[in-house]
């Protein structure tokens, strides 16, 4: 297991939690639900180890990984019914693997854009609207 | 084949020409260098079938997918040596699954944001040097 001690998603603190909260772990990721909900149902889907680049995973954790990315997003389409998903492995800042999964609604925001298109105010839910969203992805990901 | 005539991914005409060139084909999808040079070494990776989805593409086919994606990632990696890439499946409007691969480089544009934070002119480069971004990658894919 190859730990960066500088890396929030290795080290699972408080900058990981200001921003999102752990759905589930799965075999070779954690799923989180993200605080800021402009886009209803965003998610990042971490990978387990601290790996930059999709080409330095083995080819089959890597075949395991994006089973477990894509099994999240239709979690999230059956659930939350959105137009499209988007997909976003960006990461400059911190390179440790892991997928943004942000619905999209076609009468929601930054439809037809990139979803980061341009600054938006972050979107908090009241906190247990926040739990049954979270407790709905569990439950789809068979963890609860 | 799963073909959408609405789509310029399936039918390859002037709005993906406007867009980007083929570097070539893999398996399972085509590789595209963008025109728009603002990141260098911009690609597609675009699958062959219509489909909107990662999950709905069945296992074996994502994993031959992600491992081309992979594949180019690393081609653009060795050769342009960026400090990152990033990879996007967006496609509101446009739902064939292909990724964006954007380079980012510590001194190049969006350092640490998302790739598409904020409106960039486009950058488009001289014919030749076009060319020869197009050889080099075709030429590490083994396509020529």
């Amino acid at each position: 297991m190859n730990i960066d001690q500088k890396c929030f998603y290795c080290m699972k603190d408080a900058r990981l939690d200001n921003l999102m909260v752990e759905v589930c772990r799965l075999n070779k990721s954690t799923v989180y639900l993200f605080k800021d909900q402009t886009f209803p149902g965003r998610c990042v889907v971490a990978y387990h180890d601290h790996c930059a680049e999709l080409f330095q995973l083995p080819p089959s954790e890597l075949h395991e990984y994006m089973d477990e990315v894509a099994q999240v997003a239709e979690v999230i389409f059956k659930n939350l019914k959105p137009n499209k998903i988007n997909y976003a492995i960006l990461g400059d800042l911190v390179p440790h693997t892991h997928v943004h999964l942000v619905p999209k609604y076609e009468n929601g925001p930054l439809w037809g854009e990139a979803f980061c298109a341009k600054p938006l105010p972050v979107k908090t839910l009241p906190n247990d609207e926040f739990e049954e969203l979270k407790k709905l992805l569990a439950k789809g990901l068979g963890a609860i």
